[in-house]
């Protein structure tokens, strides 16, 4: 009797520099993409032809402590044993953790329920030389932390976020929750972190340069507000750049008492 | 009557991420070096020719967060208009702090009294994806910090440093005074401080192999003395790589109980 192997669903948790990248996303075949560089190695293990999902698209330039993706494959090798091959072939600007079999309908996109995303901003007078490529040195001068926490307050709860978003086009929902923004003060640098349900494209990067623009004394709380009830991106702050963005942590438990 | 403008003797703190160059000294116009991006930058500024002493040479790789250098120049320009000049210019993993005019007689390798020099060394499970340029992950698998601080005791004072060090031939002295060796344990790394009145070349790099074969159990302490004794590099520890090591800080007064 023939031995039928059983595909199963793997699901992984991947950092990355994504400075030498042009994004997570796939294009084409051997192009420079984090998930491009994850399938390659992974279809030179198995022999098989392997389509990753990741929990989301990161951008050219900003990174992930814990993207979290999910594949199938027919393999008789164990999660460990994966997990070492994986981040023996990566380049060392990517890792693989906590590799393990998954529930079959386990989809690390479709399955997410939240994400942290966290944004670092540099405020030492110095340049950043051992943290240039993950911080980003604002144009503002003086930056009033308590002002944008005021101004972050505005953002919190469901809206819908169409201003806060760089797509032309959208045709699927563009209403999201904020359920947290917090703000901590490392050395030298300031680092926001947002908890929601999802984010559109660039919305992070919105948020962040609204908030310094109200931190800058640019931007009054009532204009904070504004994108949020006009809908149009003009109308929001400006769109920091992908170096300081740091994808956290995708969360799939349906709780929210969990922090 | 005509205005004579005087040289003034400056000095400056320098921070390099070493990555990308090699090391500090130049070797000819244009090379890749620290040394040669210096100054290129002074000479644009200033259209003299400018020779700039670091208090110490770096190796191809190594870092520094307190180079001192200091350099002749015939400008009317304020030391802080100096520094805004260098840092606009320079690449960003180069930057300067604290320019200021020194004493006609200071000189940055001469007047150093002593240097401070860290080693950080991975301990994380995981690959080292966002320092990785920064820390060694060594190849021994358990490591016993509380073996590593007493072999670290045999090296401490005053000795021939001769088995060391890689120079092949030596003419001056190889005796140094290291007056401390310390452990701090971070998140995922472990760093080794040395400060001694000066360190021969990849002297600092043999001691932390050494200690690392001793905390690996590799090494007696009777085996980390005996390149004290027979002056052999042969008898001494491992090179461990450039990318874990730090130029601190460097220090010119002549007390000894400052820190």
């Amino acid at each position: 009797m023939k031995y039928m192997k059983l595909s199963k669903n793997y699901k992984a948790i991947v950092s990355y520099d994504g400075s030498r990248y042009n994004g997570w996303q796939r294009q084409g075949r051997g192009d420079n993409t984090i998930q491009g560089k994850l399938e390659s190695v992974l279809e030179q293990m198995s022999g098989e032809s392997i389509e990753i999902n990741g929990s989301g698209r990161t951008d050219a330039g900003v990174h992930a402590k814990g993207q979290v993706i999910n594949f199938h494959l027919t393999t008789e090798q164990t999660p460990r044993e994966i997990e070492t091959y994986l981040n023996h072939y990566l380049p060392k600007d990517i890792a693989v953790k906590d590799v393990e079999v998954a529930e079959p309908r386990f989809h690390s996109r479709l399955s997410a329920k939240r994400k942290i995303y966290r944004y670092h901003i540099w405020l030492g007078k110095e340049n950043p030389v051992f943290a240039r490529k993950y911080v980003y040195v604002p144009k503002e001068q003086e930056i009033d932390v308590a002002a944008m926490k005021e101004a972050a307050k505005q953002l919190l709860g469901t809206h819908d976020f169409k201003g806060f978003s760089s797509l032309k086009k959208v045709k699927k929902s563009t209403i999201r929750t904020i359920y947290r923004i917090e703000f901590f003060l490392q050395e030298n640098e300031l680092v926001i972190e947002y908890e929601g349900d999802g984010f559109l494209y660039h919305m992070v990067r919105i948020l962040t340069g609204t908030l310094l623009e109200a931190g800058a004394g640019k931007r009054s709380i009532n204009e904070v507000k504004k994108a949020l009830e006009t809908l149009n991106r003009e109308d929001a702050g400006y769109t920091v750049p992908p170096e300081g963005l740091f994808l956290e942590k995708v969360i799939y438990e349906d709780s929210r008492n969990i922090m």
